[in-house]
């Protein structure tokens, strides 16, 4: 590979300014395609609703979408090694998530006809700054990526780092329409080893859809102030996985509203509403069962009382143990790990599939 | 429920003296039954190696000797509360594990003729002191556990608290036989998301045969110390799962004699070499992939060499792709997810039980 002078030069600075990773330039993620956003968010581009438009919502659901949960960033480069630094708001601990997912990033290639996981960027316990190589010894030639930002952090910079004398540019998003799906922790991420194992993620590659995260860890719990905000995300259809937030109580208050704020400003879409598999720990814990199946009967009868009310292209998807019977599907007894969220992928991707293409959406 | 005015006595000094988790009695666990244990360790009964009596050893191998991978304790209760204090030498965190699985707790309860998850401990970030109740409302009755203790931990006390009218036992193991597994981080259980989930857990709950973690995390390289420490391990068979650490050369150089060391000490006893499959960074990483395929080469070739010089009692199980095939069974690029362990479960489990059977392990 032939070099010019002024790449030798900048090689030449890059020793004394990036002592670490020399030979590497970075480049503002701005700079590339963000994917899987629901809207714009003029305050912070990795945020993931414009927390100061929708003012209204309760503090920590706002706090929740400054996470960049869902989002990944889309470029193509021929360097042989590929470099991150970014910056996390918080440099917490969670005790059922790896830093990896929690605050780290998670790098996926495009090779031999999909998507393969191509390396993880660890944080620095206990610091908000990191960086790290995130891939090396790659073959030569061009290369389509997608890294995935942190599931539970806010992110307040990010910068991608290539080869001096290599290209790195934007790349279209490689996901077509525009599927939201609102719900809870389950759905946000909770507890994914990475990333890009969190099932939206992992449809969105599988089938091309852009499935766009809204989950709320802890907070899925329909509020108007939401359900208002929903009106404006544009979506071609929309997926209610909010069943294991509210109380039964709250979800015989709020369903109508979010399912009909929905139906009003986004007509002939459709709306998916999923009920959520028993949590494991409800196997032996007498309370955590019954609050499984108190919400279940109120989600299902909110479902039913909107169809007879005739509410249209409105759908259930019923569980029929999402995340297997074997009893190994989750992390902790509330959250599928990546063997649970494997086994919904393969319950519910078909059934939404089968939905989504009445509406032309494949 | 009748308390004695002794139990309302006890009931209320609790009150002063544990107001967290009042009218919960705790007993040591080391009245209980520890199951997993490769020898008798007297320094803390919670190692896995006396390193004191096996000094030769390199430091790091008994470093990662005192964590308590693989290690649970074997009780029964009739309590409707189950809680744990329990004390980790280290505070760390592992960007590519939980801390629950890393230093925390993993409960499961015999239910309906098989093991079920009922509770995870969760470690106090930045903390070695550690207390939480792991299980609650539990079905009245009498019920056996399994508290699976940290991967990647000393730990220094362990304490299980019951109702203080509740009895608590030893309950004998319910495992039967003892087939060591010696290897590297992958079988010392990363990136399990909790330490019941490391495959010789899984293997152990799903056969009913005592299989012991003396996975190394990034040591398990066949030293000549560390085969001379299998002499006195009194097992019924032996599972060499280790080709990821050493070199191609250190393969070459150790194998011979990890082999014929177990082969002269225990004779009769099956020998099971493991092919490691292709670590997920090796599709993209030119470097990972050339280690991997030197590693699968040197060490069948070993086994070949072995077999050729008429070792008896050897077996060799080559690699089909053990963690799947759509490249989501890694939490890292080297080690399983939850779903990778599953499909290794799926594809090791059903060779080994063949040749157990051999010999009358079933």
């Amino acid at each position: 590979m032939k070099h010019s002078i002024f790449t030798v030069v900048i090689l030449a600075i890059s020793v004394f300014l990036l002592p670490v990773h020399a030979g590497i330039k970075y480049v503002d993620a701005s700079c590339l395609t963000l994917v899987g956003k629901g809207m714009s968010t003029p305050g912070n581009e990795y945020h993931r609703v414009d927390t100061a438009k929708y003012g209204d919502m309760p503090a920590s659901v706002k706090h929740l979408f400054t996470y960049s949960a869902g989002l990944a960033v889309s470029f193509k480069t021929n360097s042989s090694t590929v470099a991150v630094r970014w910056t996390t708001k918080g440099r917490g601990v969670m005790g059922n998530m790896t830093p990896i997912a929690h605050r780290g990033l998670d790098l996926y290639m495009y090779a031999g006809g999909g998507w393969i996981p191509a390396g993880v960027g660890t944080p620095l316990a206990g610091k908000t700054e990191h960086e790290c190589k995130i891939a090396q010894y790659l073959e030569s030639g061009e290369h389509k990526f997608l890294l995935y930002l942190p599931l539970f952090e806010e992110i307040l910079s990010l910068e991608i780092g290539v080869d001096s004398a290599a290209m790195i540019e934007a790349e279209p998003s490689p996901f077509r329409h525009k599927v939201l799906i609102y719900g809870s922790s389950i759905l946000h991420g909770a507890c994914a080893s990475r990333a890009g194992l969190a099932y939206p993620a992992r449809m969105s590659r599988s089938t091309g859809i852009n499935f766009v995260n809204f989950g709320l860890s802890g907070r899925g719990k329909m509020e108007a102030a939401v359900a208002d905000m929903l009106k404006d995300v544009d979506a071609d259809a929309f997926i209610l996985d909010c069943m294991p937030n509210p109380s039964p109580e709250e979800i015989v208050a709020r369903t109508q509203y979010l399912v009909k704020t929905i139906r009003e400003h986004h007509p002939g879409v459709p709306i998916i509403m999923i009920e959520t598999y028993m949590r494991e720990n409800g196997y032996s814990n007498r309370q955590v069962r019954e609050r499984c199946l108190d919400q279940s009967k109120a989600f299902i009868t909110q479902y039913e009382l909107l169809k007879e009310q005739g509410v249209e292209d409105l759908y259930l998807i019923r569980d029929h143990h999402a995340i297997g019977t074997d009893h190994e599907g989750s992390s902790d007894g509330t959250h599928p790990n990546d063997l649970g969220f494997d086994r919904m992928v393969q319950q519910y991707q078909p059934q939404i599939l089968d939905i989504l293409k009445k509406y032309g959406i494949e």
